[in-house]
């Protein structure tokens, strides 16, 4: 099996690589199988090859040349393009493992999200529309639901459509600027059509609530903007500048009836309203539906980018030399216990992650297939319900780790993490708006919450709260374990996450009767059990299901044995680290008394962080992408560090010339005196 | 008094104001006095009014320009430099208030960070060497310590300056590329003269340790390199794009034997080293001695930073209204108690280090007099030892507070916040070096807490430790607070945090023993104490003395009565929210059992946070600099969020015009079909 997986350049990283617990080409075997692997290097050598995908780390960009270069990049090869369509088409719904469009995305945003995000937002328009419209090569689409002054709160968006039977079209307006359709990915340069989310008005004045319709909004063949429709671009981002975020506004824009995406409910040619649906926020939801598969793949996008910032501040770690026990020498920083408890829970985060997100998607792949199936079962709608209560959660457990686990990787480098061409900026900036798009974190984990305090009536067909069966007797367990090797069983976390949920799941219903006692209504009480209380529950409900099905992983036989003490590690790392941020509820609670557990906890941590110190190196090669992809000279393969960061200094851009404003520094300024005359 | 300070602008945010349970006004003139105040007004006026200061929100400004504009905003005014020097040559080390170079530094950075540090940088190096060479007003320095392989461990630089006797000459020598000097400020484009520190050897070949030389680099009338020297620029930063980083290497570059910075050791015309030090360690501290009031200035930055964060999140959380009671009518999202206690324990934070960076900079004054004066005493000594450790911890508090501050602030803005003309972006990246540099985070925190566990043998002339005489009744001490309300007062969480830091004082000193103990040598018990122990050790001191310094002045009486209410909320809001953090260990060492005190906590937490909301608006203001310095849209004065974001948007370049390629777009592409036909 080794000899496919080609071998590493050799080098300092080696010391670690040769320490390893484990094969690092098992464990890529074990989580990716071949037709994956081949996928993958297709890709990544299909980038590689093409000039057009050609970049200096660090270069700036401006943002006109930003947005030219993904454009190009995505129309640049018509071959490659047909070749990832067939390949996505392949996609096998009965198979436990990840499809290649998923695998696909994470190439793509490997490289650069703003690609990823181009491709897939223009794919999902096409899927979307493909039954109601043609659709030429010569278009390009984007999704336009939030305006300038509703972003969270959707029902609450301003845009019209309303019906005129006379001519059987609708006409689009924006009724002023706050309603502009804004942050509308592809919009700002390149879309020739947005599906345009409306209240949609019959000819009686009645609003009917949002629907989607096919707004064309550039001609095609010149790209600029048609008539009624003000069309452009919002300017720059905190990151993936590649991707044109635009705003539009319409100024009774008129479509033909047939632009109506009629999913939810229709017009006919004389202007009444028909729909499947008789209870309005029911089609809300049937209407947003489609979109919470996207929480799930941004959980996946976090991922990506948390293992690529570990790649880079791992192998940095273990090459860069710093201090030591004589002064003569000096030791890699990867071997003092802080550098080790800063990066190493993120590694161990980073492998829980990866079984979980291909975990979550296939309870999604489940859900889907019964939708197409037009499963009308109860199991289908509690399925609905909590895939959506774990899409909610997952999106925040990923983006945050991801996003404070960069951070880390970021300060764990120190100064050379701040140079741009290492790329830890980038990743941090690109990562950011996972924490924000398709629901604000915050805002997502009331729904999560909201599905948790109902668990009465729950009843969980993806098993995620099955254990709430058994609520009385865990409220009752205690922290058992007495001593640090005890501690090192995932088994334990586990169990104290089972006592956490039952926990904050009491606590915030007793909060939330509490409120209401006092009089407050139903917003207000909700409102005010947040902190603290419902939110805290989320976290621990989604943390507890992350670490639960890695800790199946590692206790499962069809685990390679070779394989299973590395992953247990990871396992109970990551359990431990993660819990030790409740570790106050869990006195609060009495689950946990004195002073030995906290310090069995810690012990554990740190005992586990060091036991994996030698594997971290491995652990890294394993989901590292080839050192073009990754785009870091302190995080190249071959871990020459130096060699690496001076080469890729000296072949900036004027790096050596003096400024072209030099005239501006050495004109008109009295000479008092000259250091220079001493040389 | 009132009639001094400017009125606002009135709007949106009015509503706020007018429920605010305290004057603004009287707060600025509280926190600065009427020459500080007088002060800010005219370099705000002057950068606002001088055209080369101009900006535009969020603009693509390409690196070479924003090197070139920081360069002209440096230079353009000649009458506004000399001013700022005049100005700044009048510290008053007798008053208790901060200095006007400190205020300018605030002003500077307020605008950007990159001019500020440009402008210090070489007015650091001109009092530098002011004493040895002549200089010039066609020079321009920087100062060059770290060297590409080597940045915390200063000691190990490997550039080398040997002496020849025979020309009476230095020769300056880097041996490889690793030896590099590399991350020096001012270096990359318009430095002329560096003060590179070296390892000085005489023609014996004996080394006496890391000096400071000045070295000439570049031709100050063609700005280009001199012979011998390769210097260069880094290229893009993470942040701070307007300072020109760069890295030098020397061949062998020969100075006069007069550019010896000889402040702790000289070599004779013949060679022979002589120095006033006897132990090379005490030499190496002196020289480095002087850097370390860096520190101190650097808290106060990232104070700069987080405050006009706040002023951005907190005023567009005043405006911005997001889902309501009712489906009709929407409330601002600050009214959400998750929003106020993501934001406002944060602007506790900044009045608390508000007062905090103000106090000990004072207390650096204090010392810097000593040593001025020569004072040889052991209380001097001991003064030194104590701002060391203040200066080593207030770092990492600041620029870490400052850190997750601003990704709160960004987040809490939601997809606003992720755009660039917003500036949390530019925010964030001008933030995050001051995690790193003049000393790592969690390096410099090991400095602190080797000077803690010395307490037995410390004086602690500036106090921060006098509470340790109690160590053993606090030690035994136990949290006695048993309503919400005694809950609420300061001295709570000021007590809880003594407590803290005598326990975890006693646990670091009994685990780095236990390590001794195990057979470790003191390289390695001391890195194998520091997660949980002395790092912990280390920032609970300085919580402490943060909140003990803010505790203080709100029971003052000489703070005007009618601040005191909302002083006393933001204290403790700060003392219980840091406090909130270690909650754990509290329980670990059993100074709180059961549920109560945690809940107590809470619960006092989020009654700050809601009785501090109202009055959140006008504490913004307070700190709040002149729109154009904030330079950010959706948090102007006037509260028109969107209005002035809209405005933002259509005032970008292009933002209207088709792209540039868009004949990359439309050409040769097959007509499949056509949307645009049914219009």
């Amino acid at each position: 099996m080794d000899n496919e997986v080609a071998d590493l350049p050799s080098g300092p990283l080696d010391v670690y690589r040769k320490k390893a617990s484990f094969n690092w080409k098992d464990m890529l075997c074990f989580i990716e199988d071949e037709e994956i692997r081949a996928f993958k290097h297709h890709v990544f050598k299909t980038l590689e090859n093409d000039p057009v995908f050609a970049r200096q780390p660090g270069e700036d960009v401006p943002l006109e040349r930003m947005r030219e270069l993904t454009f190009l990049r995505y129309e640049h090869d018509r071959k490659f393009h047909l070749f990832l369509s067939t390949m996505s088409s392949q996609i096998d719904y009965n198979s436990v493992k990840l499809p290649l469009t998923v695998i696909l995305s994470d190439c793509l945003g490997m490289y650069d999200w703003a690609l990823s995000a181009k491709f897939f937002l223009n794919k999902g328009v096409i899927n979307y529309q493909l039954l109601v419209v043609v659709i030429c090569l010569q278009t390009f689409g984007c999704f336009a639901l939030t305006e300038l002054s509703h972003g969270s709160n959707t029902r609450a968006m301003r845009t019209t459509a309303t019906y005129d039977p006379s001519t059987q079209e609708f006409v689009i307006n924006s009724p002023d600027f706050e309603a502009a359709k804004f942050w509308v990915g592809n919009l700002g340069k390149t879309a020739t059509h947005a599906v345009v989310f409306a209240q949609l008005y019959t000819p009686d004045q009645v609003c009917h609530g949002l629907h989607s319709f096919v707004v064309p909004v550039r001609d095609p063949r010149t790209l600029l903007s048609l008539p009624g429709v003000q069309v452009g671009d919002m300017g720059k981002k905190l990151g993936q500048n590649g991707l044109d975020n635009g705003f539009a506004m319409f100024h009774n824009v008129r479509i033909p009836r047939e632009n109506l995406l009629n999913k939810t409910g229709d017009v006919t040619p004389d202007g009444r309203y028909v729909t499947p649906f008789k209870d309005p926020n029911k089609r809300f939801g049937a209407s947003l539906g489609a979109l919470s598969g996207g929480r799930v793949s941004i959980t996946r996008m976090a991922l990506v980018n948390l293992k690529l910032a570990l790649t880079v501040a791992i192998r940095f770690s273990a090459t860069r030399r710093q201090f030591g026990p004589k002064d003569t020498e000096e030791i890699p920083v990867l071997e003092y216990q802080l550098q080790q408890w800063r990066l190493i829970p993120y590694l161990a985060a980073a492998y829980a992650l990866e079984h979980f997100t291909k975990s979550i998607f296939m309870n999604f792949v489940e859900f889907q297939i019964g939708q197409m199936m037009k499963d009308r079962s109860d199991r289908q709608a509690e399925m609905g319900r909590e895939i959506h209560a774990i899409g909610c959660s997952s999106k925040p457990l990923g983006s945050w780790t991801a996003q404070r686990g960069i951070q880390e990787c970021r300060e764990a480098c120190g100064g050379h993490g701040y140079l741009a061409m290492n790329r830890l900026g980038d990743l941090r900036g690109d990562n950011d708006p996972n924490c924000t798009y398709e629901g604000d974190n915050n805002v997502l984990l009331q729904q999560t919450s909201n599905y948790l305090l109902s668990w009465l009536h729950i009843e969980s067909p993806l098993h995620t709260v099955d254990f709430l069966n058994d609520f009385h007797k865990i409220q009752e367990s205690k922290f058992t374990a007495t001593t640090m090797d005890q501690c090192m069983d995932s088994a334990v976390p586990l169990e104290a996450y089972k006592w956490l949920v039952c926990f904050l799941l009491e606590k915030s219903q007793k909060r939330l009767q509490q409120q209401r006692a006092m009089g407050q209504d139903r917003f207000e009480a909700f409102n005010n059990s947040q902190v603290y209380y419902c939110r805290s529950l989320a976290m621990a409900y989604i943390e507890y299901n992350c670490l639960q099905r890695f800790h199946e992983l590692t206790t499962d036989d069809d685990t390679p044995a070779a394989l299973r003490p590395v992953l247990r590690k990871l396992c109970s790392l990551y359990g431990l680290w993660s819990l030790s941020n409740h570790m106050a509820t869990l006195y609060q609670g009495n689950y946990v008394s004195g002073g030995k557990p906290a310090e069995l906890v810690q012990m554990a941590i740190l005992t586990l962080c060091s036991q994996l110190k030698d594997d971290a190196v491995a652990l890294v090669d394993v989901f590292a992408p080839p050192d073009f992809i990754l785009n870091s000279p302190i995080g190249c393969a071959d871990g020459q560090l130096y060699k690496n960061l001076w080469s890729t200094v000296m072949q900036g851009s004027q790096v050596l010339e003096r400024p072209s404003w030099w005239k501006e520094f050495c004109s008109d300024k009295p000479v008092v005196g000259s250091l220079n005359a001493k040389l």
